[in-house]
């Protein structure tokens, strides 16, 4: 692919991570963008879950030289902080120590990305400009032009979609045959608050944990921000009798607040005008196969995999994408179209994989994560994987601190539910889960 | 909903009944077909596997008072005839005696229900428009008139999107909040072929059944037409060894068909122009949920639900919308939201229930039909059901012959299976199928 024209459809992070890679392989790159240069727009806010950057996500960024720069940026969280009505804490501690997820600024993230990337003689953003149509028997994109109000037609050897849940580019694939795609929506929604900075700068939770109220049908986290703040999202049915939809005065919303989340509406100065005033996001699946139209395009990130954001895991597996993509490249240098349809074939199950266990784990922060047989399970596998770490990694280790295939955590991680299971319901399971019976039921049962 | 003005998108057999029937009730119906009218046009073939109509569509019918119309130009199947390699015939009732499944030809039922339609002054059809897109706050309808090449807009009070597997009606849908969709593919397309008619005007084999050649991992199918001829259906993979891709050559396919379709292959004299002249298609099922968006726009037929043949339920399910539909406007007069959504509650397990139907009979249909233990499965399921018809309506039966739900059904379906994988496991099932104790076992699990 050296010396081709290619085209990247969305400047989002996994595209201007994609442009960056392609452009080191000497690639003439223009990278397309509906919107303006988000580094010339005021801040938008309410829209946006912070993200939690893992160890996949640096490992494709350190593709392009940037964990480093990256990491200095960004908050570790060492463990979920989780608060009950009556405002008592329970900590539980994501993977070993100093393993931690890393709470960063999208807009942030997204600004140095496509700040690295102009600095390619052979990358060119081009702004304004919105997919409308690809003609894939020459690949040439039509565009329409924001601030021209004009069409444009630009052709490439290949195109790649990293635009998003909403993908333009995926549009136009779902209209060739064999290419199947589902959209799968929750009937939850999602809405952004804040815990703003304590006067002195501090944060008003410790700021190296991912704090959940975790609340059964629902549920609200927040991740702390660089400048003592926390982006703060209750997760939340859209209709119903609790619902967005029911909240429809101040009062409820505060009534609600208070009875549900009493230890977090303290610092919750503008909880009222934030609730009305920030949009209310829905929360979609997107699934499709292949990722591929032959040797002309190859969707990437969202555009491919949309996931629910409950693993942290919808950039990190975008972003893995790329590592996935360049370390297929190498094998099939020459072969473009043998590489798409090896990529694609490999790629979509663990794309399924991801998205099944992120719509699982929601279930587990807002109902398990406060659940007294749950937290002692955690502990058992945690001590289980101690003392025979060949033998287990917890799921969430795997999903979150390895590189191990999706497809294959999520396999790993129902054998191990079933051990689990078993392990459960052993007498007397609460008060004796210390004992090295317990070890060697697990061992009996790994083997 | 009287006195409205209200648009049908597509004018096939679900639309153009819709047509009648929304007349019927006083509305000024405009009917959208993006093609030119088909009763000028010349016959098309080569992509249309003939339709089994049975009595849900027939009810339909009924109510435009064209059931018997219909029956006239149709004819019944009464059971499966298999035809394995050696050409040996074994048949297999589809239910009770008398009852049928109707074979008709879609460009015949499609033309007499257009002129149907026609005949009332309140229904006008525009061909050669194309939807493009539509403005839901105003529910406007942007057409592409592919006679003048120019846009053409029109509002609607309600619009009913009957366009076909790939609607785009529901293309619009598909970018609002919360609509869930998918759309998979078989790794299996299928081709027309064709056995023509005798000299003397007659079939070459029994026209009165459904004729399977069943393969194991493919199938090829017959249905009779009123001049004598069958429309042969090869459904068959897409790729791999034996596939489309893989009869490449006239020697190839003859070859092929010689030795797995022998007794089938005298009877097709353009066998080989027809394998290659004739496209190959897929083989799609369509889910989405829900079916409406608010009062305005309300998806039937394929575009909300389209499935694989297998079950000959696709023009039938598409046709009980309409049944379903005016059931319900009658008990919510006046309240065109509230029927609108409930009549997608009430539908859309409905279609899931008839897709995996579908699915569920490939398998049954290219694998099972040749199969002993099966055969003798459905022997021993009639015999119980003729005895107690109360306790027993074969699946066939439920969704073919009756009006069941067929969410329904398939639940029914499911019970239903696994007590007869207990019968079978009885000693001996095959030589003593016959005795009281088969009978009792039954008893005993459907109580």
């Amino acid at each position: 692919m050296g010396n081709k024209k290619v085209a990247v459809v969305g400047a989002g992070l996994v595209g201007s991570l994609m442009a960056v890679l392609l452009a080191k392989k000497g690639m003439q790159v223009d990278v397309f963008e509906r919107r303006p240069d988000l580094r010339k727009a005021k801040a938008i806010g309410g829209r946006s879950i912070n993200l939690a950057l893992s160890n996949r996500g640096f490992k494709a960024l350190s593709l392009a030289g940037f964990d480093k720069e990256i990491r200095d940026v960004s908050i570790p969280m060492y463990g979920r902080q989780m608060h009950d009505v009556e405002g008592n804490l329970t900590y539980q501690a994501y993977g070993k120590e100093k393993e931690a997820i890393y709470s960063v600024s999208r807009g942030q993230l997204n600004q140095k990305l496509m700040n690295l990337a102009d600095d390619y003689e052979n990358v060119k953003y081009r702004f304004d400009r919105a997919c409308e149509d690809i003609d894939l028997s020459k690949n040439e994109i039509t565009f329409n032009n924001s601030s021209t109000h004009g069409k444009e037609y630009f052709s490439y050897d290949q195109i790649f979609g990293a635009d998003g849940a909403f993908s333009a580019v995926r549009g136009v694939l779902q209209k060739t045959p064999m290419f199947n795609y589902s959209q799968e929506y929750l009937p939850h929604g999602y809405k952004e608050l804040s815990f703003p900075a304590n006067a002195d700068g501090t944060h008003c939770f410790d700021k190296n944990c991912l704090h959940i109220w975790p609340r059964g049908e629902f549920m609200m986290i927040a991740l702390p921000n660089l400048d003592g703040s926390f982006t703060v999202t209750l997760f939340f049915p859209m209709k119903g009798e609790i619902s967005f939809e029911s909240l429809d005065t101040e009062e409820k919303v505060l009534d609600f607040f208070n009875k549900t989340f009493p230890d977090a509406v303290p610092y919750m100065p503008t909880l009222v005008e934030d609730f009305f005033s920030n949009p209310t996001s829905t929360l979609v699946t997107v699934r499709c196969s292949p990722w591929n139209y032959e040797d002309k395009v190859m969707l990437l990130g969202d555009a491919s995999h949309a996931v629910v954001p409950f693993y942290g895991q919808g950039l990190n597996s975008g972003l893995e994408d790329c590592t996935v993509f360049f370390e297929m490249y190498e094998k099939h240098k020459g072969n473009v179209h043998a590489l798409f349809e090896a990529f694609s074939e490999q790629r979509v199950p663990d794309g399924n994989a991801i998205a099944d266990l992120a719509l699982y784990n929601y279930i587990e922060m807002r109902d398990l994560a406060g659940d007294k047989d749950f937290l002692l399970r955690k502990k058992i596998e945690r001590k289980f994987s101690d003392l025979y770490p060949d033998k287990w990694m917890p799921l969430y280790s795997q999903v979150t601190f390895s590189h191990i295939r999706y497809s294959e955590a999520l396999a790993a991680g129902n054998r191990q539910r079933k051990i689990m299971d078993e392990v459960m319901e052993m007498d007397s399971i609460h008060d004796q889960w210390d004992d090295q019976k317990v070890i060697d039921k697990i061992l009996s049962l790994v083997e």
